[in-house]
């Protein structure tokens, strides 16, 4: 059926022929490479896709507009941070009438092989990855069908040509900072994110700017890797708790982070905010739950998936954006864990 | 296409003929109707889906199996609960080499109509309702179509007909209750869920008749009716805990009202477990976060999700299953928030 579509498109045919003349492949080889199909070597599929592009053939057609579909893919979807991003693209998807396929790669950094093949296969308006980036050779396959792709939180430094949603996680480790300097606290503690994780290394470097413009000496026995989840800040906790001089006070990096470290905070017999003070990172409703309610960084993931989907759709039909890389503001939200240091 | 496609089916073809006749419509109407594309009134509309019932007109051809997704639609997936639901569905969908579409249809009971018609043009595999019925009319134009569906958790009391995945709500109302009344407690109070979802009922049932068998007097005066959700166990909570002979345990009957009965408890200076017991019901993972951790009834959201899409699967491929209606047991997990009773 996909196939009949653009053979029928009188340019695209003719377009389509000199691809396949130039190629050195019959015209159903090249509808195979459209259409994903299965029978075609990668060294032709390459070729042919690089002729598409260098042809400027555009597949915006009738076949196009039919879908109605955005893909969202996950590494995973384990963590209740998932459901405010879902949220953030389900709502946008909703006001345009669109609706959202929920793909879980399984690979924390990259999708799987046979994502991209189940991707081109099913021909979504667009795509948006949480937490990870494409190979080249992904980013040529989707360009060359006009699906247009954004990145939310990227993962590593993502190239300038892939389109970005992030929030501005340098200076959400400086707010988080500040505030504890600013209740007198001076042994501060981090746990971070995955080491390999820009927004971990952006959050830790605002914490250091913190400490260095309130002439504070970085101390890096203060500092504990983790990677976001709950059970990092149960350990970590406990190490950077068990130093004979103790921080005071410390920026969990996340709230699931910081809900950990409530509970290493607890075993020890020590108790929040009196002998620590806690602030956490993404301002996840649970956040608000737990008592003494957390003091965390409000990351908007909400309004970053929204973001991103709106970025996706004006790709899909303008073919370009004023602004392909956004960070969105953060914002410090004061609550019951976090208090003047006494003494 | 997708017109093109049963038109070449001989058989089909034949069938779609006569019930053109019978109806006293074009072929080209009943195609119209197949396919959910506008200019068919509904009486019409109607008329053709009975003949295509009543001549066992069957779909089932090159074009469904086609399809790689299975739908799975929520009246609102703001509750931190929802994940779990789609974490299962994807699990299954994922070894199925499937892909999972999630809509929200707004409404708490049924979808809306713009949702069914957007359904007949995705021609998912198959759907999964979230708490949510579907009226006749939905019915016989996914029958038609042999889009089959599965209703996890009903609001309602679903009609014999209406495959649906649920769990032993009055189980778990009954454990959560006798595991009160073991630990010493006589004078318990219940916070429901919403009175016009039959797993409110079921549960309140279940506290009744532990009750019951304990001889103890019900009383109405401890049943506050909820909503599930998180602030009407804060609110709940006070209006119970107001009362001259308040309750000394209470069953929330989800945990997040547990979660918001411990903020009141902590308001009015109360301690948990030591002045009150409390039980929740679901075991989300924040159960174990909260501190003292709370005593639960583990509801198997993520296996309730898998079983409702290998039936999906299951009536897909089979044209039927064994058994359309099934109830996972749910179980006790005793944590911090309950206690013998003192005095």
């Amino acid at each position: 059926m996909t196939q009949e579509t653009f053979l029928n498109q009188g340019d695209g045919r003719a377009t389509l022929a000199q691809i396949a003349h130039d190629a050195s492949v019959s015209m159903s080889t090249v509808s195979k490479v459209l259409n994903a199909r299965t029978g075609v070597s990668t060294a032709t599929r390459v070729r042919v896709e690089d002729l598409l592009v260098s042809h400027g053939y555009n597949r915006r057609g009738s076949e196009q507009s039919n879908s109605t579909l955005i893909e969202l893919v996950f590494n995973n979807i384990d963590s209740i941070w998932s459901l405010e991003l879902i949220r953030g693209v389900e709502r946008v998807a909703r006001q345009n009438g669109l609706s959202v396929i929920l793909t879980e790669s399984g690979d924390r950094h990259s999708p799987s092989p046979d994502w991209i093949k189940g991707v081109l296969q099913r021909q979504p308006l667009g795509v948006i990855l949480v937490f990870s980036d494409l190979s080249d050779d992904h980013k040529r396959q989707l360009n060359t069908r006009n699906i247009p792709f954004v990145v939310v939180d990227p993962a590593g430094d993502p190239a300038p040509d892939v389109p970005s949603i992030g929030s501005a996680n340098w200076s959400g480790g400086l707010l988080a900072t500040r505030h504890l300097i600013e209740l007198g606290h001076r042994r501060i503690g981090i746990i971070t994110g995955p080491e390999d994780m820009l927004c971990s290394l952006a959050r830790l470097s605002g914490y250091r700017s913190a400490l260095e413009a309130a002439g504070i000496q970085f101390d890096p026995a203060l500092v504990a890797i983790g990677d976001f989840g709950r059970e990092s800040g149960v350990a970590r906790g406990h190490e950077l708790l068990a130093q004979a001089d103790r921080p005071t006070a410390i920026f969990a990096s996340s709230d699931l982070q910081a809900i950990g470290l409530y509970a290493a905070t607890r075993a020890l017999g020590l108790q929040v905010p009196r002998d620590l003070s806690i602030v956490g990172y993404d301002d996840l409703p649970v956040a608000s739950w737990v008592d003494p309610a957390l003091t965390t960084v409000r990351q908007p993931l909400v309004e970053m998936a929204e973001e991103a989907t709106r970025l996706v759709l004006k790709l899909r039909t303008n073919g370009h954006a004023e602004n392909i890389r956004l960070d969105l503001a953060v914002n410090l939200v004061h609550r019951g864990s976090t208090a003047q240091l006494n003494g």
